[in-house]
């Protein structure tokens, strides 16, 4: 198969709400008067961001998650992507199950796929999502106050748990590692609760490398500091309230490396005023979203942690997953 | 170096037109009123669209010119690009050589690095890049009607001759080895020739897999046919107007299979009514680029080649570089 056989097989469908969408140079994107266009790229790499085992319908669905969790983060509501695929042979159940995985959450979101490229070569999926956010509303990583509530959506640290097992150093019964494996195959993109955060959050992002590593973006693009109950952050983990959890028998030590450095949770992690708890409270109900509050921004720089009783955590051992260290 | 680090050191600078560029979740592009977003993604991978040898200083200027000469064919003028770079090793040496022929080319251009990732992995590059153009002028594929001229612009098969010689099946002179290798490895993308034909051209596509591949998907688009010069267009090598090109000996056949086979050319193909011919010749003197007359779109589809004196070319070995053939 070709080329553009691929693409028009696979790949290719009328543009509904795009102007102009695959198979010309470019695509052309229309957003309405008084809107910004929401901009993020992301590079999924086999065994680093991805087992070559995985069902390549959830290789879809991540692609694109990923990617739709940087717009969540910025509160912009998504309109179409680009996909640029390196593959190292056309594999056609693979394609079909990639596409079918993609294309679902793409529907689902109402984001269209307006472009991109195919290549031989070692597997890559680059893809590049464009949203629409009113001019000056996008959340930004910048906007943090001293004596805001940090935030956190939904679950965290149970995509990491997956990955310890796959790297034979956790022994999880079935139902937890299903739900572990769910997680970080399957991440739900917070798209409406970022929508939904617009006016209400001061500063936001997405949690693709940890919580730990991820807040001191924020930290530094606000220029202030934080005190965390690592915790409250350990009690989002979906795990920890799963029946066959406590017969693992985690250290509270562990629990928190999992959650603190974690990785691919594809939650959003943000800061609001304290007067906005109810209307934080409100956003989540309204999006059938958890959000935990987790700790507060401070004047004094730098990342804080302190356990469910206030004492200091002197074990600092929570580093971020950063892809060059 | 860690990730960030990487981004910091080599491609992060501040915004100068988006409202927010790298380092938040997402970039902020703000389309003038009356704008559409041309959008178009491009990936190379080492082996297959440059060789490992190749100096990063150009594979950093060819990187963004492919994608470049997207928005030209389009008539789109540069906004800004996204970089998604999977790295094998953090090599300082070859990040400082690419990033300054990426950045030197997008500075030329005004077109803003807002975004993108770093990954460790096989080495690939993805490019998205963004333009604008006025609703409702920008240049596509299905424009084309009956009567209209061809032309291409620029120098063609130049870049072919360069990858043949890299193969070992042609041996060049110093002079014209130099030439066909710049061909390849600097492409020079008609921008300006792509805004300067707004309005003037029904059609256009910029040839990167072979003037007759690519000639057909605007053939497809627009419903028509053609009759081509496979001789004009032979003649529009640069390689050919070479002190050195003579005693090569080349064959009119492989002269003409350089040309129409080629890839790589990153110029326009474009087509204009015959009433736009001076105002054709116009735009390539203002803008600096050679425009050729090389054939004419038929009501009967498919492509028919000619020799200069007009007899039809019966040897139909000009196929398009398809990558996946």
């Amino acid at each position: 198969m070709g080329e553009f056989d691929l693409i028009a097989r696979y790949f290719k469908r009328p543009a509904k709400r795009s102007p102009l969408g695959v198979g010309d140079d470019c695509a052309l994107l229309a957003p309405a008067p008084g809107m910004q266009l929401a901009v993020s790229s992301d590079m999924l790499v086999e065994g680093r961001h991805f087992l070559s085992t995985v069902d390549p319908l959830r290789l879809g669905h991540k692609a694109l998650a990923v990617n739709l969790s940087d717009l969540a983060a910025c509160g912009a509501k998504p309109l179409a992507f680009t996909l640029a695929l390196a593959l190292p042979s056309v594999d056609e159940a693979w394609l079909e199950g990639f596409s079918r995985g993609l294309l679902a959450l793409a529907d689902a979101h109402e984001c269209e796929l307006v472009g991109g490229d195919t290549t031989r070569g070692p597997l890559n999926i680059c893809i590049t999502v464009f949203g629409e956010v009113p001019t000056g509303q996008a959340l930004l990583r910048s906007g943090a106050k001293p004596g805001d509530d940090i935030w956190v959506s939904g679950t965290l640290g149970d995509a990491r748990m997956a990955l310890e097992m796959f790297r034979g150093k956790l022994t999880l019964p079935p139902g937890l590692a299903q739900l572990a494996r769910d997680r970080m195959e399957m991440p739900t993109p917070r798209v409406a609760l970022g929508l939904a955060l617009r006016g209400i959050a001061t500063a936001a992002l997405d949690l693709s490398d940890g919580l730990a590593g991820d807040l001191r973006h924020v930290l530094e693009a606000s220029g202030v500091g934080a005190t965390l109950d690592a915790d409250a952050a350990a009690a989002c983990m979906a795990a920890s309230r799963h029946s066959e959890f406590a017969a693992l028998a985690l250290s509270a030590d562990a629990r928190r490396a999992l959650v603190l450095s974690g990785g691919d949770d594809y939650e959003l992690a943000f800061c609001a005023p304290t007067s906005a708890r109810a209307r934080v409270e409100q956003a989540g109900h309204a999006t059938g979203t958890a959000v935990t509050r987790i700790g507060s921004i401070d004047v004094q720089p730098g990342l804080r942690w302190v356990d469910a009783n206030g004492q200091a955590l002197t074990q600092q051992q929570f580093l971020s997953f950063d892809h060059f260290g």
